[in-house]
């Protein structure tokens, strides 16, 4: 069963292995309990039957949300799930200093976890075939569980949440990872989701619409076109990861880009910042950028317009507020209508990378947007909607857009198509690309720029409010390319 | 120059030693550039210059501060420093789940910062002695820099601050900490500072009010009565500190208290709980307590009354908001007039500790304040003005308390009075107490408490809203108790 192509280490059979080889060995295992042909199979069918109607109605057609009359914001009869309110944000920095806009605030926290277990001695994840309304390619695979705690606390009495209380109740499993993480900072009041990974010795009953794959089979199908969903991607990127793991599996050790990742996984110094400077840089971020936001009411944003259908900004650009019906048979509840963000356009979303001393380093942004709970957090390189900048000044321009629209494409390490929350999102997608600039290029970078080694923002993923979404899901990314499984023109 | 009980080590000269080292050999020098007769006799003398005349105003009497007629919050004129507004809070957990109290806001990030540099071969640290109008006995030791950003913004167009460029451009020097940490969650409303130690090699004039100290020498005045202001401590605790640096100047191996301090300063393995396990838990402390806050009027927090010159609870418990006006020489200004926060009792900050397999332990609290960041943050095992609880039942009575109060003599290792910010609190006391209890008592515990090494939190530490100012201090009397410094019985 287990499929590498190359192996050096000793392969202890037993539950007490280190949690990072027995990782590695699952990343570098590319058939498991379904070989990949049926995994690709599997997902066809359960494309056909999850199928979902999905249409956009006028907001007044939503069944069980209302506009409030005195503040124009959408929300949920039951007060619970997610609200359309207003945002006032003033920022220190940047070309825009200040501006209004509709935010979805949810407080509440949810779980986005993934259930592990060892089968035929190597690790597998629980995975779900998801539809989600904003998808825009059908089912995608998900987290065992993705729940708000509206979902599972059973506001809207749907079916219970199946395999919740694995993440309720960890006592007798084992916890790989644990932590609050933010999503989207620019369409989400201070939201954030709490990532788990819990490893399992019992018997897990299978049932319609999960199964069991590897983490190569995982990596494998996020290089493909919009399969892996973000929750996904976000609670994959927590996982232990780690050089010494792959290193005791397969043997590198070259100046090839595949080696300098690996390398970049690894906690050995080799990075061109200390940890201890990488922080400091962190902290400066937070102090040096005044940001004030205040929720207002929705009807209070300035320079958006309200019509039956939309809520969308006098230029066209940025994102509209839609409603859709959606009509589906496998969910926990029959059907349902709810208000989504639908971005105007295409993002990209881009690390630039580089070989120093043969140890990738990637140029993170320490970045500000208006929903983080603690001023910025490290984003990629380059994440934004090129087509939101036309009506800005050229020097409002994304730093180092150039350098990703115009790369070489022997530069382009990793080139796909993934798109944000479908739950939230109505067909938000991002081009996600990792592209390598040579060695003498961006010594110097701009002060809210640094260059890290992947080990740097994996430390850093163990804690909250550090590293943004659209960067989690390219550390994801970024395992795939230290396992060999080719991304793009990688 | 150098007074050491022991030493193992080889004790290079040179800049690049490993930090740690350079550390402890300072924490084991008790006698630096000054003796410490000297260091008294210079204290002594700071406190005859810096006599202060503190008296409490009606608040009417308040210069440049005002009373806001819609809200009746306190704030200066300005608009700077900082207001006390009212805070309504709802809790999901605890003997009382509902109330609203007055707060201090001060949204502006503040510098703590302690300039270090070595002389004569071992790091001394750049202290200031400071009068503030709370301060109970006279003259503290503060951090080198002490400055909100209106201070050093010179919105009261006072003096400039000494030494601040060095830590607003530590371009050239060494940071050796750099993190923003929060202060008293139960007065403060999401207030923190950043936390700074910063090394120079260059030559630094010390002016008049400033001089150089050892980290042993501020261990030995921390163990005195109310010498070390809070600032100072929690700057303190932010060293990077380890068992590894003690370890090459000083022989220890036994199953004696000190020893066991010492090994849990070690990053290697003897803790209770892994690393994981306890990130695992403080997320599921953060998501399993709902904590809703709002700011509201002063004037609408239910319970309080305001007299001209106080605003006390009608139980007569907690806290006063009072008005003083200071007349003083050495200072920004030349005189000044503030609110204040006046506890109505002396507090009690206490960790029960306990050697595990010859390693200390310390029993750690999840704890909700309303003024956290992130919902709870790591306490002390009792935290709690004692007086405060006559008026709740029995079962409210704080968990381990007595525990506490009837510690035998023989189990006190540290026992000393203490004061918290004396620029916002007036005659803020605590009395700081490490316990040890024996081998078997305590295995079982609240789910709300763990036992964990110093090392864990110290880990912590080096990361925003992770441990409470409170054990912050405590951290930095159990750097003390590592270097054989005693306090109080031990």
């Amino acid at each position: 069963m287990v499929h590498m192509t190359s192996g050096t280490g000793t392969r202890l059979r037993t539950f007490e292995r280190a949690v990072s080889v027995r990782i590695a060995e699952s990343a570098l295992t590319l058939n498991g309990v379904l070989r990949m042909e049926r995994l690709h199979r599997w997902l066809t069918v359960r494309k056909l039957k999850e199928a979902f109607d999905v249409r956009r109605i006028a907001f007044e057609q939503l069944r069980k949300w209302s506009v409030a009359p005195d503040t124009g914001n959408l929300a949920h009869e039951s007060g619970k799930f997610f609200s359309v309110e207003g945002l006032s944000v003033a920022v220190s920095d940047g070309p825009v200093k200040e501006w209004s806009q509709p935010i979805l605030n949810q407080p509440e926290v949810g779980i986005l976890g993934i259930l592990v277990k060892e089968i035929d001695g190597v690790l597998h994840c629980l995975m779900q075939s998801k539809m989600e309304p904003g998808n825009a390619d059908g089912v995608q695979l998900s987290p065992t569980v993705q729940a708000t705690r509206s979902n599972y606390s059973q506001v809207h009495k749907g079916r219970p949440v199946p395999y919740l209380h694995y993440f309720r109740d960890t006592a007798g499993h084992r916890v790989l990872a644990d932590v609050l993480q933010s999503e989207q900072g620019s369409w989400f009041y201070r939201k954030r989701n709490r990532n788990m990974i819990v490893e399992v010795t019992t018997d897990v009953e299978v049932i319609d619409g999960f199964c069991w794959v590897t983490i190569g089979q995982l990596h494998s199908l996020l290089s493909e076109y919009d399969l892996i969903n973000m929750d996904a991607r976000t609670v994959l990127s927590c996982l232990p990861f780690s050089a010494a793991g792959i290193a005791s599996l397969f043997s590198f050790g070259g100046d090839d880009f595949r080696s300098s990742v690996i390398r970049s996984f690894s906690e050995d110094n080799g990075s061109l910042h200390s940890s201890g400077d990488v922080l400091s840089w962190i902290t400066e971020s937070r102090v040096g950028n005044d940001v004030a936001t205040k929720l207002i009411p929705l009807d209070e944003t300035t320079g958006w317009r309200r019509t039956s259908h939309a809520i969308t900004h006098e230029s066209e650009a940025f994102f509209d507020i839609i409603a859709v019906d959606v009509s589906a048979e496998s969910r926990e509840v029959d059907g349902w209508s709810q208000p989504m963000i639908s971005p105007r356009s295409t993002g990209l979303v881009a690390f630039l990378v580089k070989r120093i001393s043969g140890v990738l380093h990637v140029l993170v942004n320490a970045r500000v947007e208006p929903g983080y709970l603690d001023v910025i957090e490290l984003a990629p390189t380059v994440q934004c909607s090129p087509e939101n900048y036309g009506h800005l000044p050229p020097d409002a321009r994304p730093a180092y857009l150039d350098d990703v629209l115009e790369a070489p494409e022997g530069a382009v390490r990793y080139d796909t198509i993934l798109s944000e929350e479908g739950g939230r999102f109505f067909k938000a997608q991002n081009r996600y690309l990792v592209i390598e600039v040579g060695d003498g290029e961006h010594e110097e970078v701009r002060r809210d720029f640094r260059w890290l080694t992947v080990h740097q923002l994996t430390a850093l993923i163990r804690h909250s409010h550090y590293v943004n979404v659209q960067a989690r899901s390219l550390v994801a990314c970024l395992h795939s390319l230290s396992c060999g499984v080719a991304g793009g023109n990688g």
